[in-house]
């Protein structure tokens, strides 16, 4: 593929050209697809009007060495932010000279947490005893509701006289918000119905399933997938390709830890978000659930060796490869560009996706870190990051 | 305009109409734009392939009663999540018809935050005396730097042998995040040049700054625009309009905060981040921000007439009019939409915009407590939510 | 009992009278104990020179309508700071008079979180997956090694090659902190004599237990006993009892609840750890552990008929009644005073004892925040906060 | 003095004599002490019955090298944890094996927040703009109402139509939270007085004071005093002194430090609450604010000639060597052990108390990581956790 700072069409035309070489079609990326006929968006936005454009990057190769996903991807990127793509680029591709990114999924499960409000404490204690034993029932209500949403967990949180359920489940290829809203609707039915104790009220969501924002319970939980990724860069990869020293570099994310330990993070890493945002706009993801997506754990360690061991932890990565935007026409075009597309028997396309993702996520973290240890943090965006002849 | 529910090419080609009318062209959005020159790119993207698509809404009119934005606003939501639209359609309006929202931006500021280390507390403390006093000679290298960017805080934090400096600028209409980072390093070579002590190894950033994550020091102070917005529902309006009570939503309101406070989020809301992601995205913000911008507090409060006391704070909402994906070609449609592309002097056209922010969350806050208060928060979600002919 | 504000030795001697006449003999407390033999302190202290003295008031009677607990409660509690004993004495009579206060633990649990560092993160994640299939197995180490701990749950948290622990036991009436240290051990050697796969290095805890410190972590479970109070107060005994009204005490507690988790707490209540400290003091309870214990919920709420519903939650209160500080000269005495002391056979001495503890907590939010909402704050703070005759 | 493991009444005697030889005479921790007169109590305690006695221990000497603080102490610890005392002592002998512990204080300020309900947000913003800039005229003010209180600092949170001020004083050697209400309550008259917004309703204390209480705001600013301490370790003292290598406890911390911050405290240490409560406890101070007091940063790294740079940060230390406690018979003995009682001119006893407070936490941290690393952790509390002869 043609460098980073190439704008022009020829090279724009090479990019695409290199996709469709790899058989990957992208005819509405490549700006020749059909204006999409409304009716087409239904399920996904109401009183259209017309298409918001993000400029889109690719990067790679990316090596990742997951469970679900192994072998290189080039990973596409929307965003307005200059510098953005040309850094996780430069991390991919020193992360896959090193080997490439290991990259697993442990845990998976999306909540929805129901709130009950008592007369008082004792009947809120009974009650969150009688839901939490009742877990068996209420799973085969759940699973009468939804072909591929299964409760998993239920835990009851009593404070006072409210009682907050939250109720996890599996969403198989799907990020899943509506199918665990209905599987939850349903379940508070029965719940009603049976309940020893009569709630004075109850409502759908009380604020605990940590859905489109960052809070400890999620972190602390899985929302979406727990999802990890690592690397060792030698000392010299790191000299050649980010211009600084694995000291340098494990000296600075000491300092980084503390700095965001500091200012009341959920979590500390560096610009997780940058690369989160990017991939989920461009694959149709939920994008205000980057609040939640980007919360992590960034280290970057000095091994005894004197390499650079690099980290990153994603306990709340909710991805999907059905449903919501993933139909959509570049969105679509970009998961298959990952071959994540869609659902297949054998293969879970989410958690492959998730893999990407947290390795994606890793590839920033060392880019950004060494820009800064190397003292090109600023450089790089001003040459990136404006337009040709702007000041500052 | 056309009723939310309706998806025919008829009904949008009446919403455009419908701008054209109030005299903004839109061809982009109405996909009669021309495929990008991708030299004109430079600056947003990287190793550019195309452009990413998100269906774009329009809700309002949204009556916004502010100090830099008054009067009745249509605002562009792109997403891909189905509901989503119609849901803060229906707020906005609601509002509209109580009076309209008021919004009030108070503070702004963004922040950098270079990281110093030393041999020890004394030369920490030492260092960081000396900085906090020598702000004005620091202040003018800063001016010195750039033509918007002004320097007006500083404050040091001593972490024993670590300083971290957070220095807060003044960015006018730009969010600002290339222009701290260019003044700051000038302003870190001021300092290496005449401090009293010499840190052993410094940084750029060192994870303080909050950028593009959620912090409760960003939290606390603002990051970008402080701003807020209130309305009042009276009792008539919440029954017709939303079939539910003031008494009923603000009952859930207290269950629903406790549950934010107990999840460990950072502030309290419902669900900010959507209507905030979706416009960022239609205007070009940067919506890895929206991790730090969707923080906030959100209250409904019965009053003592029996009406409902609505209200968002939202400190982080960082916004610009002018730079990054702001002159995008359908970013640039949609803030004209709302009257608040670019600069203008005598014009705060970001403050505008803030506050325009700021009565849209409220909005979408109003109508999620009220359909989950209503047992309409599934439902809905199955109408909007899912393709035609869809399971669960 | 006389009035609070009698500080004669008269005064005193009818207090000590008065807790003989209900059988409770106090000499250590009345200044007639002997020097204790500092071999008897062995386990307690080590380089012992002397008893810190801390004068001790008693409140009540605190009417506790708990399951352990139920019944009038005098409560000692020790503490140089003036006007605490007061407030609480007011707000126990308060909450006595109007029925008393309902009490309830839920569950109970200490943990201990060794920590485990692997080569990689799929040695954690096959780790973590061993350990919690195996739990039965630890479970059954733990129980050889001590007779009242109880291994009860295990919970894996795998951050890249590092994978916390959390062992949750039950510990009977002990706090229990040394107990999960010793079966802790023997369960961590069981662990390492049969992995799968070799920790690198391994540590027996590894700041993931909650000890000593407010975590969201532990506010999200149990550490020590999750124990709830609650009373409602008529409109009239708050007019007549606290020169307020439910009313304004409402409003208080939104605006001091907002304030509370805008501040970046955990949990958000009053002064719960004035209480919680000089009862935990009083009583030979870990006052280090006033950290985690005096996190929590507390809610002032007017009810549909104007009465003032008010209640708290303390999740991490961790109590025992025997071990620790509980045998020494005056704790012993201050445990029998509310006849909490030791162990015996179908009592929960320790549950008590917490149920006691919550509504001491609630009687203080009650007075403090009735306090506040009076004007009284400050004026009760000069007329019990300083010494005879002292300046500001 | 005797090692720490004789519990012998000889062994007290010779410590008792070692104090006294150093000109300080301690009767009362001697148990030769006479009952005190409840009168002499007034200020401290109300409904007085008697004094709980709590077993006290003398660690040292601890070498601190501070501003303020500077020389050899023995710092009296009072606690029944066995354990406690013994591995504190540990520390600070080691510490001072390695030239003593540099501690200094940054700043210090106490905080009172008073609260302000508005009728609208934009009275609400006006009365923070007007608080704000009446600064000079709200500290004349405070300086009227108390002689050694000062108004430092006036900062507004405006949160919709809620303004929280939180004012900051200097409160020279006193701990000051009764110096600051009263001042505030003064401060809030002229507020009301001459502001051209007339608040619906407000008060005293709007809970974002971080008065008993960890919290992020707190730990932001300063409460109490800003203070560090710091000492590096030889490796040649880590191997005799701990038995366990730099190495492995610079791996120790990284693992704790992750881990306190996934569990979502505030500030990450080990057990600086076990410490500074023993400490408090001895010395007359408030042991519930032991919550906010404990808060830091602890950190433990590896220097480049393989030594160990071991550093406490402890930004909320509130502490007073004047007023609440610090007269009561054994506190004022304990502050005359460390020369750290009452007040004198061109001294500063509060700021020399506060750096011992700091070294004495860091030289528990060192002790308890060490043990940890050595795997004596558990052993050292079945030596020193148990009475003679007792069970798990």
């Amino acid at each position: 593929m043609p460098r980073p700072g190439d704008w022009s069409a020829e090279a724009r035309a090479q990019r695409i050209a290199f996709l469709e070489s790899r058989g990957v079609s992208v005819p509405h990326l490549a700006g020749r697809g059909d204006d999409p006929d409304p009716e087409s968006l239904r399920g996904n936005i109401e009183q259209y009007v017309g298409m918001t454009q993000v400029p889109t990057g690719l990067i790679g190769p990316l090596r990742v060495n997951g469970v679900h996903a192994h072998g290189d991807y080039y990973v596409p990127l929307a965003t307005s932010e200059g510098t953005l793509v040309a850094s996780y680029h430069r991390g991919a591709r020193l992360a896959s000279r090193a080997g490439g990114i290991a990259a697993l999924v442990t845990t998976e499960q999306v909540q929805r947490a129901p709130g009950f409000v008592f007369a008082n404490i004792a009947d809120a204690a009974v009650f969150a005893a009688w839901a939490t034993t009742n877990f068996d029932r209420l799973r085969d209500v759940a699973a009468q509701r939804s072909t591929h949403g299964r409760l998993i967990d239920l835990l009851a949180h009593v404070e006072s006289n409210h009682v907050y359920l939250i109720l996890a489940y599996h969403t198989a290829d799907a990020a899943g918000q509506n199918m665990v809203t209905f599987c939850t609707e349903a379940v508070c039915q029965a719940i009603l119905e049976s309940s020893p104790v009569t709630p004075v009220s109850w409502f759908l969501e009380a604020n605990m399933s940590g859905d489109k924002k960052a809070t400890v319970l999620s972190f602390l939980q899985t929302r979406g997938r727990h999802v990890m990724a690592e690397v060792t860069l030698s000392r010299k990869l790191v000299t050649r390709g980010l211009h600084t020293t694995p000291d340098r570099m494990a000296e600075y994310w000491r300092m980084s830890f503390v700095g965001g330990a500091q200012s009341g993070s959920i979590g500390v890493s560096g610009h997780i978000a940058n690369g989160i945002a990017a991939v989920f706009l461009a694959c149709g993801q939920d994008v205000a659930c980057v609040s939640e997506a980007s919360v992590g754990i960034t280290r970057l360690e000095l091994t005894a060796t004197g390499d650079l061991h690099c980290a990153v932890t994603l306990p709340n990565l909710i991805v999907g490869t059905v449903g919501g935007g993933t139909r959509g026409p570049t969105a679509s075009e970009c998961l298959r560009i990952m071959r994540c597309e869609g659902s297949a028997p054998g293969r879970q396309q989410a958690s492959k996706f998730a893999e990407i993702c947290a390795a994606l996520a890793l590839a920033g973290e060392i880019s950004i870190v060494g820009a800064i240890c190397a003292g090109h943090f600023s450089k790089a965006h001003q040459l990136f990051g404006r337009p040709r002849g702007a000041g500052a």
